[in-house]
């Protein structure tokens, strides 16, 4: 091995349509809070041919919003937000959005009347503090929230979403068929009941064969058992399923049987 | 309730010693894995008075690695990366920061040392691939690594670590008593088995009336059940003290009963 293996190929990040996840809340950089949406988001934006390419988690400080929204809506296709949408007054997000974007946040009347129409299903009094929950930024676009009313809203590139899980789930699934991707990364895996350094040599030289494909070597343990998962992704089914083979015969090569699910 | 209500104020973040962490993966980018080592970091740090005040997850990508580490190398008191040491032609991390860091990579070794060691008492081969983690950016220390052998490594204020949680949380643990942090944060939870909204008002006058504290109102729901965890958290003890009492009077003028863990 040569003291300063090659890098792997770079993947082709200008022709992705590419995303980047702004996760907004103290709670999560505490620890107190353990982030659910990253890895919905990741997954559901593939299937649509956009690649998730930068995750930011970022504390609920205005001023941290308002930079860092600016900084990554003009880098990456899309942007979306979790958080910071709720009635309280340590929900900044839309406010903040409406700063980085230099518009007024104002009290949108479409949102009011979804607001009233939940409301109205419950038992709960649709007070001034909710009310704040209807007001977005001028010219923005609402989400539908199917969960608890209070909507969502999209400006330009910039989707902003709440951050309890159900009910980012629900409003990503809204306009997810709405992202206009390209084609969706595919995927094959092959699991090997022994450990990646056994299979890494043999690995480089089927990536160097394939520099289109990028593939990933992710190691497990649990249970008394390890291995390797071993995933590649790339847009082009039958390149995948060689590379898929020649990986089953490198593990093959090293006496073990190679699996398709973790052990 | 105004039409645009006063943000809370500005945590005092020069004030705190401030860390950030770089998830170096594609894996929990695409959805395929969830990160696990963000909490652990975010509440481990807590404990030693650093404040985790950014999270940016990554591909593995030499140059977004490059320009990332740079970035936030210089922003921040402290960083800490995960992922991407192993042995395989897609761990890239050590060469990228002796990159960020201008410095060759070189096999360092004590880190050879530690892996005749470690593998010696395994039946798998020390092979040319897994030597491989034993190189490190020229002039760094090694970071324990207590459950298989390679280790991490510092470059000045840059902790480098596994992604493996196991290994990660191991690794954290044998420097994290020698971080320099500040006093560090407490809190205080309040549980409130009603809705956010209804205790927005007078959740934000407390809120104003104690501008040191940071107070995070955080809906739930699950097995039929809703309420708002709410979460105080400052440097001052006896702050924090009379802060959750005047929020549970709040919960109870509203006619309901606080509890202190979540329902």
């Amino acid at each position: 091995m040569p003291e300063h293996p090659p890098m792997p190929p770079e993947p082709s990040a200008q022709a992705d349509v590419a995303a980047c996840l702004v996760i907004i809340g103290n709670e999560i950089l505490s620890g107190r809070t353990q982030d659910a949406n990253l890895a919905y988001l990741g997954a559901g934006l593939n299937d649509v041919g956009v690649r998730l390419l930068e995750v930011r988690v970022i504390p609920d400080v205005r001023q941290t919003i308002i930079d860092t929204i600016n900084e990554v809506r003009r880098k990456f296709d899309y942007v979306f937000t979790t958080g910071g949408i709720g009635p309280t007054h340590d929900d900044i997000t839309a406010e903040a959005v409406a700063g980085a974007f230099g518009v007024p946040i104002v009290r949108d009347p479409e949102a009011m009347a979804r607001l009233v129409a939940y409301y109205a299903t419950t038992t709960i009094e649709l007070n001034e503090a909710r009310m704040k929950m209807a007001e977005v930024p001028a010219g923005a676009a609402l989400i539908e929230n199917p969960v608890s009313g209070a909507p969502g809203f999209r400006i330009e590139n910039v989707y902003v979403m709440a951050g309890v899980p159900r009910i980012m789930q629900a409003m990503f699934d809204s306009f997810k068929h709405e992202l206009k991707g390209g084609r969706p990364m595919l995927t094959r895996t092959v699991v090997a009941p022994i450990g990646e350094g056994t299979l890494a040599a043999g690995l480089g030289a089927i990536q160097d064969a394939h520099p289109a494909v990028e593939i990933g070597s992710y190691p497990f343990y649990g249970g008394g058992r390890f291995g390797t998962s071993l995933v590649a992704r790339g847009r082009d089914a039958d390149e995948l399923d060689r590379v898929a083979e020649e990986i089953r015969a490198l593990v093959r090569s090293h006496g073990a049987e190679p699996g398709d699910a973790p052990l």
